[in-house]
């Protein structure tokens, strides 16, 4: 069933998902306000874009124009319903296509900010595998790996560009690996954590693509729940971005 | 001036400083306390053990045997008074040497354990440099690298020894790509910050010795200051371990 999510009661955003399908969560929205957009900047990308929670809401905070890249078939079709019913046509610019493919489409160094909510799970940890496939190929490295990603942001960025991702905790060491592997260097780290005194269960992470190294910040920790299980004001702040100016 | 640091006025652990020199600081009782440290473990070693405040502290959890290296003759000297004024003697085998010798004085899979507080600062990164040489070898990457005390750590560890060091977040990109470089796979990830909404100032980190990938855990964060600027509940009792018992 599709149905269209009018957040918190403000539709400033709205956004079609498919009950049967992967649908976005918070980790997008947390990675659409994490990652470091400036003035100037002018090309931004979204890698596996899903239903296009990130470009929509990264619409909030720029004017740049923003790519998003998204593989199954279904998931786009949603995205596009989605952007057309903000009225995002204009700035949101939507392909059907692997990421793999992007460097026969853009020239080296063409984005000044990538984003990317990857599969958080590798093949073969089978804990999680669904048995529908679109589900399956929105949470595994199925289409693609976190290689891939990391390679393939570094190839579309422009020097001193801004990769963000969010992952799972569990694959930090690997992130952190491949980003020193393809010269893209971590600069923001943040942990979330669902509740205080809980294990983080994600991760937002910021790199620019340079050869000079250090300077990572590890930013306070952002905690979804207070502790009587409601979104903290920070999270809502999020969720409201631009609600309140 | 020599000095007997008699902790919160709990002199269960004394421990001798120089107020010439480096002194040990809160991130080794940090460390001393998050190391993983199982009741079958029976060699335990400690790199750059300065005046030995991990090892004195790590004896309150641990009847195995603690082995504690320190380069610098000074520090060596103040971490034997406190050794012997602790009457420890038995239980920590300190020694003057340099840990890149190690290899030719323990067998290879000699150690359950290795913890390591290691000098934080790159040679060049000369904003901190101090002109006392001591300091600056306790500070800096003179007489050893991080990589060395990863790859000796490597070395020297038990498959499936633990391996846990304490450092600064913007190193913490060398240390996960150096630790998968040596088949150290982190397990255990904590940030530890000032106070709440501060940047984080320091990382406690646990390594197992091993080809196996994955399974790191980010752990809650440790504030080390209240909001009042007094320890923390959690610092409190980490200082005080075994006291309440």
């Amino acid at each position: 069933m599709i149905v269209c999510n009018e957040l918190l009661g403000y539709p400033r955003i709205k956004i079609y998902q498919d009950t049967e399908m992967f649908s976005f969560s918070i980790d997008s929205v947390l990675l659409a306000s994490f990652v470091t957009i400036k003035r100037k900047d002018e090309m931004i990308m979204d890698f596996c874009t899903g239903n296009a929670p990130i470009p929509l809401y990264m619409s909030l905070r720029t004017n740049a124009t923003i790519h998003a890249v998204e593989i199954q078939k279904k998931s786009y079709d949603l995205a596009k319903m989605s952007i057309e019913e903000n009225k995002l046509e204009d700035r949101i610019k939507l392909f059907h296509d692997d990421i793999k493919n992007l460097r026969n489409k853009y020239c080296h160094r063409t984005f000044d900010v990538i984003t990317c909510n990857p599969p958080f799970f590798k093949v073969g940890e089978d804990a999680h595998i669904n048995k529908n496939e679109e589900k399956t190929i929105a949470r595994h490295e199925v289409m693609m790996t976190l290689e891939d990603a990391i390679r393939e942001a570094s190839y579309l960025l422009k020097d001193n560009g801004r990769f963000a991702m969010v992952h799972r905790p569990d694959r930090l060491t690997d992130i952190m690996v491949l980003l020193d592997k393809y010269h893209l260097e971590p600069k923001r780290l943040r942990f979330v954590y669902p509740q205080e005194n809980k294990e983080c269960n994600h991760i937002l992470i910021e790199a620019i693509k340079t050869r000079k190294k250090g300077g990572l910040v590890v930013l306070p920790p952002l905690y979804v729940y207070d502790s009587n299980r409601v979104w903290t004001k920070e999270v809502l702040n999020i969720y409201n971005y631009n609600i309140e100016e």
